[in-house]
């Protein structure tokens, strides 16, 4: 593949905008991080094609949408399984871990101050442990240590971030679930993410 | 590629079991529909993955989330274009669609009247003709009357089973957006999807 000048184009957040970041560190592949703050996103707005970030830029040309962005990096770059049913098993988790964001998102966006406290009590007790109990469940069943096929995969990649941002919120249950545990272990000692995560500057979401 | 034995588990509906069940049509490829009622489902339940439909069953074993399916079917049936490129922007069409079926939704569960009159305000005045201008823009840049390439794909089949809601709901605005009504004309012209069609047990959603 010839190289290619990658730009990843989101908010100064990990959100939805981490996994293709993500993506892109464990191939070793550089790339520009351009992050937008609330004073300089307005006026890229309209440079974007839906008006969302992320955005990424392949040789001049954007294209939106975190998952497909993240998925067509992750074919890119061998992070996709090898065969198309391994596709469909990545895609799984990956569908899964959107639902659970969603969850998330409404939480985030309640500007409700009572609602939000019910909002946050149904994604502590309920979501988490509903979602986290399905991946644990995937990743048991595959016996490798990754969620699919013998190797690291976007699906990995994707909860591992997820798990951060449970452990960073203090909504991570301290047992429970010890094949995501050591999956996470086992990302986070991948070379070429350690390098990216020392370097990584650190934000509230 | 060896015959399988495919069946797609949904509800008595369109909704998001239907785009698995017309890239199987498209392709001629017979398949079991099984159709779950509010009385049938609760016992199924407990078989599915994640406890949700739709699913999709490949020589007996079970594959959930409605994306993750109807992209493996893509994929597999030669409806997800050719290069890799074509892949993300297959995929950001679905996404875009996901969204706005995610707003839907939102109207269709809100049990409140008066937040669901807001919200069917919302989703006919704004969301509605903000992702149709979206889509008539990407396939009129195409200029191949197709969304990606110069064939058909998931893409074209997802956005025309979006304007037949939109259709059946009385929310497409009557004119506005010519590409996306060719396109609406050549996806129903479609040998295998006439067929499928004409055949089609007609659903409320």
């Amino acid at each position: 593949m010839a190289p290619k000048n990658i730009k990843i184009l989101y908010f100064d957040a990990r959100g939805r905008g981490e996994i293709s970041r993500l993506v892109l560190a464990a191939a070793g592949q550089k790339f520009e991080d351009v992050r937008f703050t609330r004073e300089t996103w307005p006026a890229e707005k309209p440079n974007t094609p839906f008006g969302q970030l992320p955005v990424l830029e392949i040789d001049g040309k954007r294209y939106a949408q975190s998952v497909a962005i993240s998925t067509y990096l992750a074919r890119e770059f061998g992070f996709y399984g090898k065969t198309n049913l391994d596709g469909l098993q990545i895609d799984q988790v990956i569908q899964l871990g959107v639902d659970f964001w969603n969850a998330a998102t409404k939480y985030f966006m309640e500007s409700d101050a009572k609602k939000k406290e019910e909002l946050l009590k149904n994604l502590k007790d309920v979501e988490t442990s509903k979602y986290l109990t399905f991946f644990e469940k995937l990743l048991k069943d595959n016996k490798t240590g990754y969620f699919v096929g013998s190797g690291l995969t976007l699906a990995d990649l994707f909860v591992y971030d997820l798990i951060y941002f449970l452990k960073k919120q203090n909504m991570l249950p301290s047992q429970g679930f010890p094949s995501l545990q050591e999956l996470y272990n086992k990302v986070v000692s991948n070379n070429n993410i350690k390098a990216y995560l020392a370097q990584r500057k650190e934000t509230e979401n």
